[in-house]
């Protein structure tokens, strides 16, 4: 498959919120038998990702008060904080929620924890799901 | 493939709870481009399964008051309402789960939407997180 061979959207990650890594690893990790994958650390939060079939398990333990992650766990205690569709066409899924009046939280695409271009959708725009889109 | 290959611990859904599946749906359907899969009420809620890659977004409508959707809804708000994993084992996995000490909401699988074994664990047990247990 090249590069440029449409994907389609899929599912690439779920976020969860943690209140601290080392007590939620063991059960994803040992219990469900998930396998770790290293990522860097992005937007405040220290994050371990988990091997789950195609998309990954996020958790995301906040390192800094102000960060998204602890204003969520703050407010709504730990729990799944957002789910991440990779798309074909960033720019033009973007458009696209722009013309069907989905807010955006990131009005241009940056670069995340992956070193993708992504952006995130306000949630009330979409039924409470916080999105965030990618490039695959 | 045999039935019988280990396939190890895969995200097989993500539930999300929708206040009306006709304001939901044109977003993940036309705005995300998710293809529609035709899949079975359950639990008081009418279902619409998403393909998204190889687990389904599944946006999951109370039909029933007293329903658990109908329940999230009013106490949180829309929103991602659980994480399904589907395993190799579920029994054994219920074993480990019990041995790790996390709380089984199902002591023993029952028959889920689509028809297979499942089981869902206590959101207390972990960090949060509804997480749904499924055969493949």
């Amino acid at each position: 498959m090249t590069p440029s061979t449409p994907r389609g959207t899929r599912v690439s990650h779920i976020g969860i919120a943690v209140e601290a890594l080392a007590e939620s690893l063991p059960f994803f990790r040992d219990v469900l038998g998930l396998t770790e994958v290293p990522l860097d650390d992005s937007d405040g939060a220290s994050i371990v990702g988990l091997s789950a079939g195609e998309p990954l398990v996020e958790l995301l333990q906040a390192d800094d008060p102000a960060s998204p992650i602890a204003r969520f766990v703050a407010k709504r205690g730990p729990g799944i904080h957002h789910i991440c569709f990779s798309v074909d066409d960033l720019d033009a899924t973007l458009d696209r929620c722009r013309k069907a009046g989905v807010q955006l939280l990131d009005e241009k695409p940056r670069i995340g924890a992956e070193g993708k271009r992504i952006a995130f959708l306000h949630p009330k725009s979409t039924g409470g799901v916080l999105v965030e889109l990618s490039d695959h």
